[in-house]
């Protein structure tokens, strides 16, 4: 074998990340997001994998037949679509985040799992139709640490047996429609309070503690037969005192492989997340997270200085041709159980994509939004003039916050004037600790307050730490608080319904999207506005 | 030809709206596009025309095929693309405001004309390669009101001349790439101080002045062979005391037709627009236009009842067969001048779509930027940290302001926090006249002030009616303006930029896109941030 051959071998286990958009100017995270000629010439030169971010429904379909015809073999093409494809990809199926079939697990862990089976063939049927291949999830983190920032409802359970339930329940959906699956972080990253995307966290379990609680929905996922597994940026000084657990022999080779018996795909987290990237170089990351056991490397700070890294390995015997070989078959192993669609007209893939959201789906949405919605308090709004303050993490390019969201829309028809805060609205505080809220500076009137606050990703706590609470308090004593709605992290949800009256209009979802405001919104007696129509279809 | 022969003839003169994005649940605005199930039936009865908004490039391609599927008949399909496709398809290339060009022909009319030629060409190539066939520009109206709150930067002009000349050449431009252009709004929409989207504007001029000033954009169109002109929803008591333009023979007829001899197809504004909506029923208003002049009813309130009253005018004889043959054969005639395409695989509208915007598009939109970004002072914006405070419209899905747009990354790397105003922010208003900004309620040190505000239909004035003026003041008698960005609005600019001592970094541009704020900021000293890359491809 010559050197261009092997290195073009290598190249098949990266995977990089690209933008579901289709031209460069449209890309919404430059910095790692490459341009189409870095694109196509690394398909060119043999990767074998894109994780692709952002864009419609139907820009993902062209994209990723683009990709495609850019590439000599078939590619791994996957995206985070945690929350159903419609979580980033306009047009499919956005779903409860998956923490409210977790809650409902306890009440009736039957129905249950049939919903997290039915949510997995939702996301494995429409992530085919779109062009994708491999889906990255099911999260299998127990998110037993309630000021973790970064899991939080994205989970499927608060206790590790409902976790593996739904997450292996998952599974089977989404590999039944012959796409592939991948539980992730590995060993666990549900028992953090800081988040690796900014550093790296430490976890104090030794192995006994993580049989117990982390583990379970890895062993479950591997028992449905999950295809992949994707590694946790996470230190665990009892397993590996030296290294994260995306780059330690002790977690993926001994653990994973070894104690878990698990033959699939293994796959590292981001490895630009700086957990990584402050430690090692885009080069040795990738060498080392290859030694340690991973088949794939996702999204390495540099591809070049990933493949040249591996492929020097491989030449220098530090990684054995028999190991390169390993992954490589892993690889078309999981390559072989993907259902491709076949459609190449115009006309069938407009079809095909006016078809990619079922009534099924359609009712599957419906169905999670209400079972999940928490109801306090009997009353209605009041008429306005009054004040519909908003809290969200941000309103620029928020899918949350369409112009016609029912959360803008059914308080302003009640008389109730839109005010949204988010990182970069002028301060709505003064000094009072007890009063926080500087309501000299508020329009005057009974106040609707919408707080849209959950764990994300890259955002830190997003108004998650701000005086909620005290805010409650503070509008309740001068009587102005009219109706609460929380959306998304039911531990602040918790901390606030404890402070209301019996008869204040109150109600949390644990999703954010605009259909889940609607379903909210109506028990709080805001039916629907006349410019809003269609947010089921 | 019996009742449902007619009926189905009538409806090609229809326009009706739909969403460029493919689902129900994505249309922005669901009062005034259609569903799916309401489009296709309205197609398959024979309905001619579609406008559409909203989606990406890429989703109008898709869109524009499947509509054509749901149409026995060739369809016009328009949109409001006045300052590049890329206005309303993100993708597409979206190019400075027609008065940046108005406003150089006064120093070079000769590039000034090559570029509005190329600006035509650019759109309507684009069009044509994303499923349109007719666009609806250019604005013919002459800018001559700075107080016009839905005009401003549309028009190609603020001198009945510059106007003209640029017109034409945009319709060369445009036509020549094979898509219809529209010149509008008939008579003249420029001197109006209130928006026909929310009232009925009153023009006082007589026929003499209109020829003066009015008119001749419309000639010089109408000599370019422009395919068709759009109707003003304005009264004007001089030519018809009764009747608004677009239901006004004398205005449509006897005017248009007899006196400027146009022999293409007329067709109104959106009959769903307040102006008209608040006078007439859906029915009566399309036979009236009809009656009056026009070829093709553009969004009826009501396409049933359009078709209803159409039909029983034909019926009772109020409107003749000719007349309606008449209209018939200026559609088909315009349909004969299209050039549509015809890649039908996927592979080959993915390599279309991949190519729409060509290397001189590119050099269009960058050229346009430069020319007409207006610099006052020498100085460069101090090192922060400073206050980036912004005014926009709506932060909500606004294009101008990504997440990554310049005017947030730019000053962010010097060390600017921004804060971002609109309609919905708290407010950042004292009740002290002469220094209107709460500077206590904002976070100290230098401020950087960047005003997005130009003249938008349903928008009022957008922010333009607030105190810039007094802020300016009030910002350098504490010493605190460090640098002011103007984009739109060349009015409010002159008002602001007469405030400024000379050493005070300031620059204007009629644009508001990411592209424009990164030209803009350059001149200020905010080079391009880490995140940020890829504005001009």
């Amino acid at each position: 074998m010559c050197s261009s051959e092997l290195r073009r071998l290598i190249a098949r286990l990266l995977v990089v990340r690209g933008s579901g958009h289709a031209r460069d100017s449209q890309r919404r995270y430059p910095r790692w997001e490459l341009t189409n000629a870095e694109l196509r010439r690394l398909l060119e030169a043999g990767v074998g994998g894109v994780i692709l971010f952002g864009g419609s429904a139907e820009e993902l379909r062209l994209r990723c037949s683009q990709l495609q015809t850019w590439a000599a073999e078939p590619l791994l093409l996957c995206a985070d679509v945690e929350e159903g494809v419609g979580q980033r990809f306009e047009g499919a199926s956005w779903l409860m985040p998956p923490l409210a079939i977790g809650r409902l697990h306890g009440r009736d862990p039957q129905r249950a799992e049939q919903l997290a089976e039915q949510y997995g063939r939702c996301t494995g049927r429409q992530a085919r139709h779109l062009g994708l291949n491999w889906v990255l999830g099911p999260v299998c983190d127990v998110n037993n640490n309630p000021a973790n920032p970064v899991i939080n409802v994205r989970a499927w359970g608060e206790h590790p047996a409902t976790a593996g339930a739904l997450a292996a329940a998952f599974v089977r959906g989404c590999q039944g429609e012959g796409v592939l699956a991948c539980a992730k972080h590995f060993p666990g990253h549900g028992d953090t309070s800081s988040d690796s995307h900014l550093e790296l966290p430490q976890i104090p379990h030794n192995r006994t503690r993580l049989d117990a609680v982390e583990l379970p929905p890895f062993k479950a996922a591997i028992a449905a037969d999950v295809a992949s597994i994707m590694t946790a940026h996470l230190q665990l000084p009892a397993l590996d005192a030296a290294r994260p657990a995306t780059l330690s022999p002790a977690v993926l080779t001994d653990l994973l492989r070894r104690d878990l018996g698990f033959a699939g795909l293994v796959v590292t987290d981001a490895l630009v997340m700086e957990a990584i990237t402050n430690h090692y170089g885009a080069g040795e990351a990738a060498v080392l997270a290859f030694e340690a056991g991973a088949d794939l490397i996702l999204m390495p700070a540099d591809a070049e200085a990933a493949l040249d890294g591996l492929e020097q390995a491989v030449l220098s015997g530090r990684i054995s041709r028999a190991r390169l070989q390993e992954s490589l078959d892993r690889r078309e192993h999981a390559l072989q159980r993907c259902t491709p669609s076949h459609n190449n007209t115009l006309e069938a893939v407009v079809a095909e994509l006016s078809t990619v959201v079922t009534p099924e789906d359609l009712q599957l949405a419906a169905e999670l939004v209400s079972l999940s919605l928490e109801q306090e308090g009997i009353g209605h709004l009041p008429d306005g003039p009054g004040l519909n303050l908003i809290r969200v993490d941000t309103q620029l390019n928020t899918p949350q916050l369409p112009a016609m969201a029912p959360a803008l829309l059914r308080p302003a028809a009640q008389g109730y004037r839109a005010l949204v805060l988010d990182g970069r609205s002028p301060s709505p505080w003064c000094d009072n600790p007890e009063a926080p809220l500087a309501l000299d500076r508020l329009p005057p009137g009974p106040v609707l307050l919408q707080l849209l606050v959950r764990g994300n990703p890259f955002r830190g706590s997003a108004g998650g730490d701000e005086p909620w609470p005290q805010v409650v308090r503070q509008l309740l004593s001068v009587g102005r608080l009219a109706g609460l709605a929380v959306y998304g992290s039911p531990y602040l949800w918790e901390q606030l319904r404890v402070l209301l009256p019996p008869d204040l209009p109150a109600a949390y979802s644990p999703g954010q999207m605009p259909q889940a405001q609607a379903q909210l919104l109506s028990t709080l007696g805001l039916e629907a506005a006349a410019l809003e129509a269609g947010f089921t279809d």
